[in-house]
């Protein structure tokens, strides 16, 4: 295999849907909701309507979309008729609520990661989404909005390293502690580590492994340097194992020190029965400002690139298609739910 | 910190002993006897006596050594008075046995990694070494032989990156098949790959968590792509916790491609409050031929550089201070024998 074929693109260009796909805001606690809109947007959906019941978060946004609608409760939100989807970065405690609503409201629901933090809000979701007919969408934005995340399961899928054997995902964090807000550190709100962050890591680990049913065989959870918030994880870890027999670690932390001048040195490992990818995500440390590096070593060589720019992310446009037909492009349900229930298992073995 | 404060080295460079120090060799069947006889000699040893039943090994280690004098059988190897030292890098299950009579003769042992493969030989060489006054060095040689992973230590030890958290040790290994002698796919000789090979992950884990003693918490071990060699895993991995709360995971493959030009990309991640190290042991995949290449990322920035040949390795001419001095510069006679006890233990829970 050359270089060439390794590193061959069809990049995602959005095209906008035929007719008007307008959606709701509402839930600005996480930054996510700047990501997740500005994707919608990118692929062609109009965002009119906002409800958001905390007046910074909700200025900071209108200074950036100055046109939307605001309204002054969910409820009047919900009502508006021609909006076909709502996206919301809430709490996490506070988001199967938000999407229970929305979907008896009729509307699909795009939601940051995690999209719930139990597993009977889970059950909750999944019976409603059944009897609406309303779909859940979830931001796992370290897959879904990554263009080497994307390329990577490109190239298991084109067989460049054969079969896969075992994933490494590591997701260190930088915390910030002054910018984060007070539910940040309070478990009930969050979940904890291993759902509020690590939610991404189990669904990037049933993207690689292409099956959606693997077991949690052991994790962690440690609070090692920020003991003044007893509520608050620093440290956690998982392995799993798929049903296909294909092994997995996960490792995500809050120890991200700002000398790497990004949020983490985010990083993927995948070994196959030809050979292995990594992507170094956010950064390649000693090199400056690379993102998106994806080093694939076989037999015949080592071939590194950095793709940014150069996939693209159909997640957004997916979703819209998705609303509309019943297809599942931009994810299956099953993955969707699934990722969620592992993170929700680890993290509740590890207590 | 500067990066002069990080990179400063104080060079091991051997002093031979002011007396003699004369070892012999048994047990050729790992190559690692010849990086553990050239340290020895390079520290100031001389090797005067082998005995090797197998013709051909000892053919060949006699061209690199012609000088040597060939003993007939163990038994006159070890009746050789001036021998301070037995040196042997026998097939894993044959080591333990080796150990013993050599103790019993009154000689020290160098053994390569693993030790032993069970814990009833384990205990037996412990009994034997309390009641001879002799020691067991072990070369588990990703650490005493690798001048990243000593220069890992002292960083830790100089505070570089504050309390430490959490270590990943990667040891992926090339299998190249038909260089293998048949002892190497039969687990009953080889312990399996957690302990043949993951001996020395879990050597590093104690080395650098700074406890000798350590909790597996899971393990598994597979066999992926050799169905071929029933008795053979081509995968292993653990998670462990130190008795200091500082957790681990070590991951062993035998899945190496050709492209990387060297056996393996053994890697070192090690996460503390202050920041984290990271280490390329024998390559640093996209550049040509570095190795033990050293990343300290901390809030004062990234800093990296190559150690290699500005460390040295004072292993060996600490395993004869120790022989001489009963001290424990070399390694503390727990930590050698905690090692190879987690690593069975690992194996033992995996099958």
């Amino acid at each position: 295999m050359t270089r060439e074929e390794v590193f061959s693109y069809n990049k995602h260009i959005p095209t906008p849907p035929e007719k008007p796909f307008y959606f709701g805001v509402t839930g600005l606690n996480h930054g996510h909701i700047y990501g997740m809109c500005a994707g919608l947007i990118n692929a062609g959906a109009k965002m009119t309507h906002i409800y958001e019941p905390d007046k910074a978060l909700l200025d900071t946004f209108l200074k950036k979309y100055p046109n939307i609608t605001v309204c002054d409760s969910l409820e009047e939100l919900l009502a508006v008729e021609e909006l076909e989807l709502i996206a919301t970065a809430a709490i996490p405690g506070d988001r199967a609520g938000i999407e229970i609503k929305s979907m008896r409201a009729g509307k699909h629901v795009f939601t940051d990661k995690a999209p719930m933090i139990t597993l009977e809000q889970l059950e909750e979701v999944k019976a409603v989404s059944l009897a609406t007919g309303k779909r859940l969408f979830v931001y796992y934005s370290e897959f879904v909005a990554v263009e080497s995340a994307i390329f990577a399961k490109q190239l298991i899928d084109r067989g460049v390293i054969g079969k896969v054997a075992h994933i490494d995902i590591f997701a260190p964090h930088r915390l910030n502690p002054d910018s984060r807000p007070d539910w940040f550190w309070v478990r009930e709100k969050t979940g904890g580590i291993l759902i509020d962050i690590g939610s991404h890591q189990f669904h990037q680990f049933l993207e690689y492994s292409g099956t959606n049913n693997a077991t949690v065989t052991s994790s962690r959870v440690a609070n090692y340097f920020n003991k003044q918030y007893p509520g608050f994880d620093d440290f956690g870890d998982a392995t799993l194992t798929a049903d296909n027999g294909i092994t997995g670690y996960v490792r995500i932390d809050w120890m991200s020190p700002a000398g790497i001048q990004t949020w983490g040195d985010g990083k993927v490992v995948i070994l196959g029965e030809k050979g292995y990818i990594e992507l170094r995500k956010n950064c390649d440390i000693g090199k400056e400002k690379v993102t998106n590096t994806v080093f694939v070593c076989t037999d015949d060589g080592v071939f590194t690139e950095s793709v940014s720019g150069k996939v693209g992310c159909p997640y957004y446009s997916n979703i819209i298609k998705d609303s509309r037909e019943g297809t599942e492009l931009s994810m299956s349900v099953e993955q969707a739910y699934n990722a969620i229930e592992l993170a929700i298992k680890a993290q509740t073995l590890a207590m």
